[in-house]
């Protein structure tokens, strides 16, 4: 990948979720340890099945954590935000990537080698249950997300994601602002469908007065307890 | 569930993959903290969205990780064998069950509640490594199987639970017997399918030769390398 080397910060390190609570010497020996680069934005940090086994702390910027089928359809999973690690569990089982990972931003990314990073998580008991319970996070999140694909139709599935993304940007008055909303493209590879089934639920729903676009990014949500009702209704929760 | 106690045993717990290498001392700690209890065949465990942390112990017995829409549609995880364990993820991160937990057959269960279980993680480093790469191994086959659903169609779908289940139960000379096979609505629930199509799909491999019936319960994969072409030829892999 394209990069520029920028100055080791325990500072910058101050960021990252992970090492919150962390000593200071701690986290100088931790920025000691890192391998220091800026990326570009649309900058490939890597791909699904290579080897290696470096964590990253993503100290700014933005990226993609997807991948895609031999058809060329992509499978998003998440999008880190600055603050957030990935890359853990190759340093965790020594296997290949899981997926893929692209920059959406330029970003600033430190990365620790498996083995120092596995010298952390027995160092230091707190990052370790960290870990364990931001697994936990993803095998429910993952969890859930075999149960919609198994077992809801797209418009549903598109209705729990709406919902998802209206309580991560908040509600208030029962209205929530989604801005900047997600590309029709970028919804369907994250609930498994085509641009044109989102661009078409998506059409319904502003009919129905549910959904109100607002300027040229933002979706507002009219009616969330409506949304959770539908979505319940045939969730049976 | 209907139970009996069953006395404390250290030596049980030897059984237990996750506790492989502990001390005598700790392993007896361990077996007077656990509750113990034998189970019948097809009785609930926990149900998704209960509470309660406890991590359970396989001592004996066959236990199902699945779950069921509100349509009724079930949703299976992984059958767990004598020797291993489950309910941990509630332990690690308090929040309520992810998925149903049934006995297949008459289980001995060791549980051990959740406050235990993370101070268990703590003394033992090995069993905190052990933990992690177990998580690591569930983000990964759920990812994988995520993939599956959003990018491959149920053909396909069939064919590589059939190449996993071929693997499982061990490849000689281009072959393998699943015995027992799964049955066919068992199948249908781990690819998310219905069942009829899963019937269709088999006939259609045993036509081409792919499978053949071996007695009553068993499966042979005839030609495990053909099958890995196919599977791999869609998948682009």
């Amino acid at each position: 990948m394209p990069t520029s080397t920028v100055p080791r910060s325990s500072l910058a390190l101050r960021r990252i979720a992970l090492f919150e609570g962390l000593a200071d010497t701690c986290l100088e020996r931790l920025a000691g340890e890192c391998d220091w680069r800026t990326v570009d934005a649309r900058t490939p940090v890597f791909t699904r099945n290579s080897d290696g086994g470096e964590v990253f702390f993503l100290v700014a910027g933005r990226a993609r954590i997807t991948t895609y089928s031999p058809q060329g359809r992509e499978v998003s999973f998440r999008d880190c935000e600055a603050g957030e690690h990935f890359g853990d569990l190759s340093a965790i089982d020594d296997a290949p990537r899981s997926a893929d990972v692209v920059t959406l931003e330029s970003s600033v990314l430190a990365s620790l080698r498996p083995q120092a990073f596995i010298a952390l998580l027995q160092r230091e008991p707190m990052v370790a249950m960290r870990i364990l319970r931001d697994l936990a996070a993803k095998v429910r999140g993952l969890t859930e997300r075999v149960i919609e694909l198994s077992t809801l139709g797209v418009q549903t599935r598109l209705h729990a994601e709406l919902l998802r993304l209206a309580h991560a940007a908040g509600v208030s008055d029962n209205q929530a602002r989604i801005d900047p909303a997600p590309p029709h493209a970028a919804l369907a590879s994250k609930i498994s469908t085509n641009r044109e089934q989102v661009t078409r639920e998506l059409n319904a729903l502003a009919k129905s007065g549910l959904l109100r676009k607002d300027g040229a990014h933002a979706l507002v949500v009219t009616d969330v307890r409506r949304l959770d009702t539908l979505v319940a209704d045939v969730r049976g929760a």
